[in-house]
């Protein structure tokens, strides 16, 4: 990828932007063939980014359409907020379908990607578990089908490791039998932040590249390639250590350069930027000057984002200590998500469902 | 079912004989197209049904080669007879590839059929899971692959009641992607004696029909359909109530017949048919005549066999008392068999794996 | 217990009446010292049995309040008469509380007993997962606890065969320790009826046995042992195949005694007592007269309940044939029954949790 | 902790002798009161740590003699380095046993401490499934019970967070009724080192505060208090994102530090000190002198271990980005060394248990 030999992926379309404009490339502000926006709905906000064939380019992710919800509701086990969290999903899903075009009894298959029994991985698969299933009806039972319905089926495809199979062959070949209208993938993601773990969710309708979610890049399934369309629910449930230690430094510097600051100015008043939930206490523009960085942190604080992950990538990967890691508690969150998504996606794939009493059909 | 509303379907070739010749259709002995024997490989019997064209309508079974192993080494949780079985397993599988031609380096993708989460039903996604998966390795890694090994991949396509989707479709939909060369199939099955109930395996090369196990039947899978070898392995781990009630009343039958007997010829020496293990008291030639047998039970016990089971489930049936029960101990049943036949099949695929090696390969 | 060898044993209290009665030694209607009603709540029917001294010696059930509430909801997989299943067990709970002096503010242990790795006698350590607990909280953070809350504990000791200690011990041994006001014990079952199974909820303050639901009887844990109120949550999730038979040879009687009656007098209005729900077609009216039952199951027929039961037990265990089973599907109605239990036993134990609100709190 | 605001704690008795060191309270060498030594078996590290009354005031550890075992073992999937390291932990119990004066016939309760829910925490509990289980048959069928066994029982205490108990009341409660002679506790633990999780095993005799591993202190259970040895098994499974942090700054210090040096010094020869196992290629020599460090990492490195570390949690632990992590593979590690200790603690604990046979008691 444009002879960087340690750029750090990520697999959400606001974390390209950012790294994008990290590396200088680009004045904070607008990106060509990239339309940025937010939006706040409740105690919930939604960013969106839009990127075109030339944005594509420039910051790396497929063209499409990207909507990520910020919410801390499964971190803080808040389940008021957890069901306000499943309607945006559902408002955001039912958006992304009308834009393309797909109608109200059309027929979906949604996709649980990911390792059933590596927990940070089996998002997919447990999601799917409870997301409401209603082809066989249509074709068996017709009379049991209430209106308000369309046709939905739902695939765990495993991962290849256990398979044997390419992921990606396996879901094609559901698809040429079923012959479904449009898809839904649901994965687990890797974040470049470690607030981000387990408090965003990505909708988009780029398509996905099954097995890129924790390891190498496979075949992609998108409206290209399949000619119907494919959105993608994505979680990030892992970070590396090159993440979690980049973050650190950073909130260091912050914090030197906020009580920095303090003394400068004493009555500031914080209009954060960087943090988006939680006790906002550090924002970017705590950040102290290049050289005060330096000060700080030697030769490291003066390295970009990019430089600096680059470095600690560079000197941790060979030593097997770029380890991906997930929080402690990861069996409750994954649990609580999947639920959060299903009720999300039944709501939004069936008029007569709401997202009260979505979830649960989990047999 | 050729006009008779009361037939009791069976998994199994062995019983499909039996109830054939319960009916009185035919003498013990022969019948036209089907081919019996029987062989004994140290603590194991193994009864071998070969049924033609001709003998497949006499029966009701797929033409094709049935192998039945019998074995109580789970239900006595004896490691080394279950080692012993798993050995029969690679044996018989060894042989049914051998007479479909299926070469020492042709890829095998083995199906896990069921629903993981309904324990008498999870067999075959839990086998699966200790299959060793190598096709991924040739493909992406050689390198890794010792002589010895061939390709084979695995896949759980879940029940239709799960993922609304026909089983044999997504099976279908992956033999087109993968091209394997030959497909073995593991299954839960629903037998017509408790004492087949988890103590036997059969093998067979006659195809399968997903979703027939516990349930209606679906599309078949077989040379005939897909044009390559189709080899089922499935093990009986349900029973009806009419199963278990009819096999009470021949027991008590049998009881007070060797009673009656005993009273008149003393020094017996048993020669056991019908029960092939275990604590073997009575058989079939303690049955009592037809006279005795209607004192004792009635107008019930004059019945035959089909003609008792036709009665108990057309009183039961709609009273929905007709229950299908497994084993309190079943989960533990259900994860020994596992591993048992991932061990057969492993050293069966493989030449360099031998039985005591062959599973745990668990991840 | 009083010299008759295959006595079947019996978990509930209303089957130990029935049984007395079934022997003859009691003319249908009044036990001395059992005191029997019956009421109907909603859909639901619930039945009394108050047994003092003298009627324990009787029956063979220690003295006490038993209420059992009958209810398929969870068979038919019906979530409103789940819900109201729920009601009556916090009713019923809430009663027998009041009736052994269990104060507001009084501290609750709730033991699961049972073995959580053979699903069907998981159904305590399931439902103990679900229960609402609070005493660390009061202890550690009295801040966090609300008005209307009461000190709730839960403990799961396992089973002797996987633990090697006796589960009365491990029980006692806690309760020496937290000092609990009142005791409740959740546990599976064997029930003498196959359509009781996971069909019925009983209550009572009479004391438990660990070990005794699945197993051999160990130590009694009640008001006389402990010195504080034992209320007992059982289930019946297994039946014998002595039970599946002899309940299919009664169906069966019943079903050619109702055509008999029929014959004579078509128009009868069905006045069931035996089945609570369901398609309720066949009651104890409809029994045939012991002379035709003769003639319908020979000298088996004729046998009382008890004696056919003992006669099959006779026969069957030896054989090793007396299984103990489980509806296939029991996974799922495991998982159900512990919702609606956790459901009932948390709006019952604190005053501002409604059954609605209750469960879910499954960390 | 005397005064210390942000010192990182540790349940490791190397970190706690290595943080001490650190601090530059002492030079490196000997502290009073605790005594160290090392042995290479086969492949496999052991380190000892022996620490009397006044030794544990200088370290903050209780007196007693610690083990560690380093293996990679798990993290590799290495069956064969796993199997010796099994009988490494089988000698290192053997030991801690004869010097604690436990008796070959003497009774074991073996606790599994954690939250089975949670998977990092989920060793304990998981590990005493397959320990070898016999107390009850030397109660209940001595006859079945060969020579060269003892008694044995285990007990999974829950967490107080679903118990709403004290996990050492429950223990105590149980020790009380089955009066054990020893007692070994299995639990998993926190590291400060990232290379150490899941790649160490600590057995030492100085008594457990059930709890502290992923919380808070609960009551001691030890020696001292309970009059009967305890042993108390633990493997590192989190770490936090400081301990992350301060190892990657560790080691790019390192690796900046090794190319300078070899600048000077080109044909130097490795003699690590640091780490024990793995591709090792940095070692503490190679780190920079002071100033060369506050060149690299500003003032940030010219801080000490401690000083660093202290300064991160003081920044990161009001944000909330203090998080305790494991590594993604957390599933396949946890059960693995559940295995793995259960083998050692089988063939420890019984004389005619080998390391090789003695795992897989799982039901």
């Amino acid at each position: 990828m444009s002879g960087q030999d340690y750029e750090v992926r990520t697999d959400l379309a606001v974390e390209a932007k950012e790294m994008y404009v990290e590396k200088g490339k680009q004045k904070k502000g607008q990106i060509k063939g990239v339309e940025i926006s937010e939006k706040q709905e409740g105690n919930i906000r939604i960013s969106f980014v839009n990127v075109d064939r030339e944005g594509s380019e420039q910051i790396g992710k497929s063209p499409g359409s990207y909507r990520t919800i910020y919410s801390d509701a499964i971190k803080r086990q808040d389940t008021s907020l957890q069901h306000e969290t499943a309607k945006a999903v559902c408002n955001q899903l039912i958006e992304l379908l009308d834009k393309n075009q797909v109608k109200k009894d059309a027929t979906g298959l949604i996709v649980g990607l990911g390792n059933r029994h590596v927990t940070p991985d089996a998002l997919g698969p447990l999601a799917i578990e409870k997301v409401l299933v209603t082809n066989h009806l249509f074709v068996h039972q017709p009379e049991y089908v209430a209106e308000g319905y369309r046709r939905v089926a739902t695939i765990n495809p495993g991962v290849m490791g256990v398979t044997g199979i390419e992921t990606s062959d396996i879901i094609k070949g559901v698809i040429e039998k079923l012959k479904p209208d449009f898809v839904i993938a649901i994965d687990a993601l890797a974040s470049r932040s470690i607030e981000r773990v387990n408090a965003t969710i990505q909708l988009s309708d780029a398509g996905i590249h099954p097995g890129s979610g924790v390891g190498n890049k496979r075949k992609e399934l998108s409206k290209e390639t399949l000619g119907l369309p494919v959105i993608a629910i994505g979680v990030p449930t892992v970070v590396d250590a090159v993440t979690i230690t980049s973050d650190a430094i950073d909130y260091v510097l912050k914090h030197i350069g906020k009580e920095m600051k303090e003394v400068d100015k004493p009555s500031k008043s914080l209009t954060p930027a960087g943090m988006n939930f939680g006790t906002r206490k550090l924002s970017n523009e705590d950040l102290p000057s290049p050289e005060k960085r330096e000060k700080i942190f030697g030769m490291i604080g003066s390295l970009d984002e990019q430089e600096k992950r680059a470095l600690m990538q560079e000197v941790l990967t060979p030593l097997g200590h770029n380890l991906m890691v997930t929080p402690k508690e990861i069996d409750g969150y994954i649990e609580d998500m999947a639920h959060l998504l299903a009720k999300g996606i039944n709501a939004a794939l069936h008029e007569n469902v709401k997202v009260e009493e979505a979830s649960s059909y989990s047999r």
